[in-house]
């Protein structure tokens, strides 16, 4: 009686018979071409770890930013579509921004997420938002500060959907990396022991061999906030390993 | 002579030779996967009981919020999509808010629910209401509140049709939650044996073993308004069953 | 040398080689399937009783409106898609209120009428009315009301086209109960034996055993204008039957 | 090497191989479902006589209006989609009334019929003309009147075209009426002659028996305007039949 | 490896693979569905001669107008759908007008034309020309006029394409009437030569025997400007020929 | 893997998989059905020749515009859609008038072609540039005239790529022509010579003879700018081929 | 399950099942059709070289930019459709101005280049940006410049993504290029030792003869910022070769 899955899915905001938003899922999709990025969340603060995909030797590995800092107190990492996340870390950075000039006060990283979140809902109705694009977002983001409740996690998804994360792996890799995360996490965990833990993971899923120039690692912590890693601090962690 | 089910169902407004809109009937389809969310009204208030889906020991089950506060006296569970149920709940708030502001008095329960369904049904038609999506929305709300009339319950669905209850569930459960629902309802049930009535319909439909970490339960009371259930006091109703 | 049926009937606005505009059919194919209302004029005033489809014990069967006050003097019962009604009600009352404060005086019932069937006929135009749908309504409306021309009763369908009637049936019963209409009817009718045969032709044409709460009855007269009747009033006429 | 005719015959714009506009075409088809309605011109004055289609002995035949004034001396009598009717009506009163505020003087009977006619060619371009609808109209319509040069009578059809006429039979039975005029039309026709043409090719083409309610008859004449026929005045004249 | 014409010919502005638009092409089919209109230009003016379908008795034959002043010294005849001959008819005329006012002189006869051959190119296209369709015009034109230049008679098709002609037959007998033209015309023709040579091209090719009802015929000089012919007038010439 | 060709050539701003845009490649093919022009550019002067196409002997041949000038300096001759021509040659025009009023100096022959090259390149986008059309123009143009840096001829086709050339031919003879010219072409020619293999080169690929009604010719000098040859002028040239 | 490739490619912004835009990668398809462009950083400066197709004699070389100044400090080199790389160095240009008339600082080619990237995601949403198309920009670009970071070379594609690199070859030739940039690159290398490698390696990948007439160079240092390479001065780098 119903037509098969296929007839539904083009049509960016069209139920099919089950229910289901077939564009949205695509764009989930799209996320599992990206490369990995890791987010693990304690006690002292939150790491971000994340793998560059360097094609060429010739590519400048510092031009690829896969971590952002969006204010002095959250970075994000994403996987996916780099051109649509920039649309979204730049949403992310004027409504913390605005929140700063408006109110005096630092904005909650949920809020933050949850301002992106708004924006990746309105796809295909630029009357909801005018920055709304046509289609979801194809990007999955890991949003990590510090505010008033102390260390955060967030996962947001191209569907809008976000949630509240101690550990959380995306991208190519993510469903390996999730499970190592599982196995590896506890509330006790020491940042320090959480960022070695981030990139032995990291490590085990991406192809290349892990190194100062194929990954990117930041923490966000109380006292100094968001810090990315340089090389010598990663080799020194690499070292470790 | 006519054209198989098929061929109708993809414009979002278009009619089936037997007059059927089929994309709003997709979307109800759409609350069939959704957790299962509970609401009884009794005398002394009403309770709102939902099942939280936590698929994943990594996540913050506490960020996962499926019942939300419209107004002090209004509470609001929800099945489906959740990014469509934040639009929603978002525009009951704002009806709520501009009611008191200009009233000075609080919005009926009735009316917020009405407010709500006026944004569901503009569904593919912006100019009727500059908030109306390209699409019917995915999703069923119970607004439960307390007014004038006394505490009340009322059920709302992607076609906007809304209708009060003495007890209703929705979502993937919904089917044996309802039919338990009306065996054990009766006019004179107390607050407190609802809200135990509410866990034991919960725990019988779904998958996971109930807990305190995976459900959320809430009461509107004329005497306390809106409330949550803390941990603590939801492993205590748990104990009890 | 034509294509089938089929191939015309999804444009809302095109006409097949025949001339027909079949999305329109198709709304009025929408009614069918709805709950059936009756309405009848007689020379002390009108009545219209409505069958309430109460699908659950659990349902206040009170939060179901099928006959609604337009003004004072009009009241109006609807059969199809409730939400559609609502829109057309809405835009009724307004109407009606608009001509009472710019004119000191009440809106006739064709009047009123012909202002909804202005804004039924935009369907597909948001120029020629900024409330119009995207598709035709998939409601039939019965409007009952008193004026200087005495007791009328008007019926509206899908197409905007609308019939002064003395007695019309509308909904999935209507075939029957029009026969049944046509057979009792009598320009002496009174009102009260107009109650009694709405009723009595309700019964017959209803698959559940109507009472107090599976039905609404309303009249309007020139002395007591729109008046619904209380469940009591209601049992006494049931009683009677 | 061109496809078959249907292939271009859904585009409301859009022309076919041959130069043809189907959608206007099929428009016209659709009067062809219409009820009949006759016009006769002499040189005392106009006369317009349409059929009624009372297909319920309940309904009130008075409400169905096939024959309105216009102005004071321009009636029009209709065939087709009688929603379709109405806003062209509603313009060509619009365009008399301005005409007779600006300049003090009645609109001719061409002028008011070319006005209409701009109206209905602007369909599916709303820059044209506001009140466009997205389709050609379904209704054809005689304007009968009086003005500078005399008693008038001009028909016109979805396309636009309007052409004067000193007879003229539309809808479903025009064809035999049409035929019938051309034997009984001759210049020197008495208006009261042309009041019992009209009725007596009516009376041939219609299904049902003509009575004083199924048929309504208007003449325009330079003395007394435009005057519609009571029933007693139908009766009198049927009765000469 | 290209797709049939046909898959091309629907799309308004669409290039076929050998760089055709055919729906301009199937608009200029439309012309030769409709009837026969010749120009012939002389040193003392233009004439310019139409051929009336009257299709019934009964219609009034003057009020079909296929040839149409456009200023004091420039006239139009048209063929193909009248309908869109109007609004082109509507921009000359002011265009005309306004550059009467403009500039205290006669608009000239190319300008005239270009002005319009503008209107015919904007369509499918609103911003450039608010007046604009969207569709090819179906509708030849000639225009005919003198100004200081002296007489001239310019063509105009759907295309827009407008080229000055001595002599130029269009409509549904334009290639034998074309073919006769050029066996005839020579550069010292006198006007009545022309006016006499027009009729009796248009009498070999209209299908009904050619009399002063079914042509119409006018002439533009620089003495007596734009001139209809009368009945009477057009009888005379029909006498000689 | 891929669809065939012509899947991806009907939608005006589509990509194929090989990365082409057949619409824009369909425009090209446009001016293959164009009449010949040829320009030569010289340390003298450029010049124009088309050859007209005066497929009636009434025809008046003046009225057919090939070449036209775009300011006192500038020249530009055309084939392909006449009609497409206009808006280009009237967007230069008003460039070159623009720049004239603002800088009180000659606009130069390269800004000029690419000020009409970015009205070329806007098809499909309105907001890109209002007289943008919703194809790519059908024309292509060779735009001759002297600046600053001497005399020049542009060349730019439908797809608003514009190229200088020493000499070059366009429309249906523009094979055999560009291979003549390459042959003949030297630095130091005059431009009468260039003129003389103009129009033999022309004669060469023209159906019918040539003579001084069936071609147009230009020159663009730094001493007398823009001038057209009379047909006196243009016979002389023929008399010496 | 899934449809094949070919059905999801024509949407402009639709994701295919495995979460794939492919109008972007047909856009990339249209890169490898252009003329090859080598692009190579130094610590001294950057150099741009590039391919220009002369595929006639008679074509003035000069009037072929392949190569272009953005500001004094940034060049650009494109590949691909010329007519869409002019758009974006016109915002490129734009930006780069705007940027030191607010600041009075030169723009850093990092910002340059996002810029414009901004303006190539845009595509198929004119609300993000007014400038926007209404498909993916079909042209690849290599933005060399110095800033105070010293000498660098970006990278963009027509998805909008830009990395920064050592060394890159772009357009048909593109993959042999790359690799031999790959064998020869080194750190130390001088500026000139680059201008001889990029002209070595483009003249192994061109398939006319390398000469100094369809090659354009250029470079940026920091003394003498964008600098075009005259013909004497190419024809003297390639004499070494």
């Amino acid at each position: 009686m119903f037509l098969t899955r296929s007839e539904y899915d083009r049509g960016v905001n069209t139920f099919s018979p089950e229910g289901r938003l077939f564009q949205v899922e695509y764009a989930i999709e799209a996320i599992k071409l990206g490369s990995t990025a890791i987010g693990i969340q304690t006690a002292e603060g939150v790491v971000l770890a994340v793998e560059k995909r360097v094609t060429s030797p010739l590519i400048e590995a510092n031009s690829i930013e896969k971590i952002m800092e969006v204010d002095t107190h959250i970075g994000c990492a994403m996987s996916g579509l780099i051109a649509d996340s920039r649309t979204m870390i730049d949403r992310a950075r004027l409504e913390a921004q605005n929140h700063w000039f408006t109110y005096n006060e630092r904005m909650s990283v949920e809020s933050v997420t949850q301002a992106v979140s708004n924006l990746a809902l309105a796809f295909g109705d630029d009357d909801a938002d005018p920055g709304a694009m046509s289609r979801p977002f194809g990007v999955a983001l890991l949003f990590a500060g510090v505010d008033e409740k102390g260390p955060q996690l967030f996962h947001m998804d191209p569907s809008g959907t976000f949630i509240q994360y101690d550990a959380k792996a995306i991208g190519s890799g993510s469903e390996g990396a999730q499970q190592a995360l599982q196995d590896v996490y506890h509330k006790s965990m020491t940042l320090k022991e959480a960022c070695k833990q981030a990139l032995t993971i990291l490590k085990q899923v991406m192809e290349e061999k892990l190194n100062e120039t194929n990954v990117e690692m930041a923490v966000v912590t109380p006292e100094k906030m968001f810090q990315m890693f340089s090389k010598d601090e990663l080799q020194d962690v690499i070292k470790e390993l």
